[in-house]
C-alpha cells in the first residue's frame, strides 16, 4: 500500500469512521481478492463495508452487482477516472453494472433541464466510460427520470420509512426537492435487487457515506416487504486539484478534462502544486514530500501502472534524487500520450453510445 | 335549488371560500349547462372554480376530462355515491374519466399493503362504480403505484417547485410520506394533460380544496415546461351520517354500505336522526326541520330523482303534514329496492372488472 489515508492529514477521522460508522480498512481483506486492482493495492480504495460479501460472490460465481450514479454537470476530468476505473474493473470481474444518471436530483436540486442533463450525461460521461473500456454487456445505464414502474414504486414505498432528521443529516438542510432526491437515490441503490436478491457494492467517496447508511437502514426497515441485502460499499480518496486544493468542476484550472488538448494538459501539469523543496539545493538536501505532491498523486492514481516503477519514482522524489520538474515532465508525457489515445477512442465510443441506451 | 349550502349551518365560511379562495357559487352558471344533473340542480354541487371551461369544451365538443381519486379503505357507502354519480354523469357528457386509486398515499400514510389496497379498490370501489353505470370506454382506471414513466417524471419534477409551508397548509403537519403523497397527487391531477392540453375538472368536497389550490399554483409554476391548464373544480356537500353526525368509514352505524343487506339498511334508516317534532302533536303543530333531517337529505341526494315529488315531501315534512316515520318508511322502501337491484348488478359488474384493468 502506497497511500495510507487512515494516517493522512486529509481525512482526520478514520477512527470515527471505523468506530461510529463501521467502515473497515480495505487493506484487511485485500489478500482475499484475486488480482487486486491498482486502486485497491495502492490504498486509493481505503475502506469498505461488507465487501466480503462481494468477494464471496465473485469466488462462488454467484450473481452480484455494482451500482453507482453520476451527476451530469460539468466536464469529465481526471478526478472522475477514479470511479470509472472501478466501474470497469468490476465489470471485468463479472459484476453487473448499474449506472444511474441522477437527472431527477440534478433537475430538482441544480435546476437544469432534462434535455441538457441527458446531453451532458451521454457526451461527457458515457462516451468517456466507453472509451475507458466500459462494455454494453452486463451494463444497465439508465436515467432516474426514465426508469420503470417497480423502481418508482420502490422509491414511493420508502417515503413512510424515512424521517426528516435522517435527511437533514445527509443534506444539512431539508426541502421537498432534497427529500425526493434522497428517496430516489435509495431506490437507485436497492432496485438492482428487485430482479433478484444479490450483494451490491457501491463505490463512493467518504462524503457519500450518509446515503449508504440511510440505504442500509432502509434495507432493514423494509425487510418484511422486500428482503434486500444491505448494500456493501467501498471508499476511495479524492484526487487533489492541479493547484493542490480541491478538484472542482466549477474551476477549470483545478482539473484536467479528458477533452483538454494534450498541450493544455501539459501546461497545467507543469504548473501543478509541488511537494518539492523550495530550491533545487534544498530539494537535493532534504528531499520532497510526495504526500502533498500533485504529480506523485496522479502517477499513483492513474498514470504509472507499474508498482515498482512508481515506488522508485516516489522514493526518488522523497529522497531528493528526482526533482519536481522531472517528475512533472514524466507525468506530462504520460498524460499527453493518454489523452491523445483517449480522444481517438472517444470518437469510436460515440458510435457505440446507442448500445447502452434502451 | 333545494339545498343552499352558502347559507347553511354546516359550512360557515362560504364568504371566505369565495373571497379568499375564489370558489364561486355553482348556481350562477347552472343555466348554461345542458340538462343539469340532479346534484347540480339541487345545489349538492354548490361551488366551482373555472367550471366555465368545462361547459365551453362540452359545447364545442373539444376534449376535456374529469379526474378524481379514491382512497381504498373501508366499505363503499352512500356517501361515496355523491362522487360516483358525478363520475358517471361526466362520462355520459363525453368527458374522459381518470380514476386514480391513491394506493401510494394509502401505503405511506395509512400503512396498508399494496395487495390489500388493490383488493379493496377493485372489490369495493370499482365494482360499485361499474354497477352504478361506469363504462370502460373513455375511462382510465389506474393505480398510483402502477402508472407510467411520464407520470412519475412529472411528480419528480414538481419537487423543486413546492415549499414545506404549502404542504403544511394542506396536511397540518409534514413528513416525508406526506410530501411524497402531495407531489404524487398533484401529478394525478395534472397528468391527464401530458397526452394533450385540455380542461380537467376535479369534483371534490371543500376539505380537498387545498390540494386544488396547490395544483393550480404548480400548474402556473411549471408553465414554461409543461403548459398545463390549471384544473377546474367543483365542490359538493357531504352527506350526513345516519345518526346526524359525520358519516365515517370507521363507524359502520353511521353509514349504509352498498353491500349491506336491504333489511339491515331499513333498520338503520328507521333509526336515523330526525328533524321532526319531539312529539307527534308538536310535529303537527310546528312542523319538522328538513335541513337537519337525515331522510330528507338522502332523498335529496340520491333516492328521489323526481324534483316535484321531492319538493312535496320536504315541504310536507316542514309543515308537519308528513311525519318522520312515514318519510323514513318512504326512504327505506327506496333504499331497499335500490340495494336489491344494485347487489344483482354488482354480480354482473364483477365480470366486467377486467375491462377496466390494463
Amino acid at each position: 500500500m502506497i497511500i495510507d489515508p487512515w494516517s493522512s492529514q486529509d481525512i482526520k477521522d478514520y477512527g470515527k469512521l471505523r468506530d461510529e460508522f463501521g467502515i473497515e480498512p480495505f487493506s484487511q481483506l485485500i489478500k482475499k481478492i484475486n488480482n487486486p486492482s491498482m486502486l485497491m493495492r495502492r490504498g486509493v480504495i481505503f475502506g469498505h463495508r461488507d465487501f466480503g460479501r462481494i468477494i464471496d460472490a465473485m469466488e462462488k460465481k454467484n450473481p452480484w452487482a455494482m451500482m453507482t450514479g453520476l451527476m451530469p454537470s460539468g466536464k469529465f476530468h481526471l478526478g472522475h477516472m477514479i470511479l470509472a476505473q472501478q466501474i470497469i474493473d468490476y465489470q471485468n470481474r463479472g459484476g453487473k453494472i448499474f449506472l444511474c444518471v441522477a437527472d431527477i436530483e440534478a433537475y430538482n436540486v441544480r435546476k437544469k433541464s432534462y434535455e441538457e442533463l441527458r446531453e451532458t450525461a451521454i457526451n461527457e460521461y458515457l462516451v468517456n466510460y466507453i472509451a475507458l473500456g466500459l462494455k454494453p454487456k452486463n451494463c444497465d445505464f439508465y436515467f432516474q427520470s426514465d426508469r420503470n414502474v417497480p423502481y418508482y414504486r420502490l422509491a414511493s414505498s420508502l417515503a413512510r420509512r424515512v424521517t426528516f432528521n435522517e435527511i437533514k443529516a445527509i443534506y444539512g438542510q431539508i426541502s421537498p426537492a432534497k427529500i425526493y432526491s434522497a428517496l430516489i437515490q435509495v431506490a437507485d441503490i436497492l432496485h438492482p435487487q428487485l430482479t433478484g436478491k444479490k450483494p451490491v457494492v457501491v463505490p463512493v467517496g467518504v462524503d457519500q457515506d450518509p446515503h449508504l447508511r440511510l440505504t442500509r437502514d432502509l434495507a432493514s426497515r423494509t425487510k418484511e416487504e422486500f428482503d434486500f441485502i444491505p448494500p456493501s460499499s467501498t471508499y476511495h480518496v479524492f484526487m487533489k486539484g492541479i493547484n493542490g486544493g480541491k478538484m472542482s468542476s466549477s474551476n477549470p484550472s483545478s482539473y484536467i478534462a479528458l477533452t483538454d488538448s494534450p498541450e493544455e494538459a501539459r501546461k497545467k501539469i507543469m504548473r501543478a502544486f509541488s511537494g518539492g523543496g523550495a530550491t533545487l539545493a534544498e530539494h537535493k538536501k532534504h528531499g520532497g514530500n510526495p504526500d502533498v505532491d500533485v504529480a506523485c498523486q496522479y502517477l499513483t492514481y492513474i498514470f504509472e501502472p507499474d508498482d515498482k516503477k512508481l515506488t522508485k519514482l516516489i522514493e526518488g522524489f522523497r529522497k531528493g534524487d528526482i526533482i519536481s520538474g522531472d517528475l512533472k515532465g514524466y507525468l506530462a508525457d504520460r498524460v499527453e500520450k493518454f489523452l491523445k489515445e483517449h480522444q481517438k477512442k472517444r470518437e469510436l465510443a460515440k458510435r457505440k453510445v446507442g448500445q447502452f441506451l434502451k
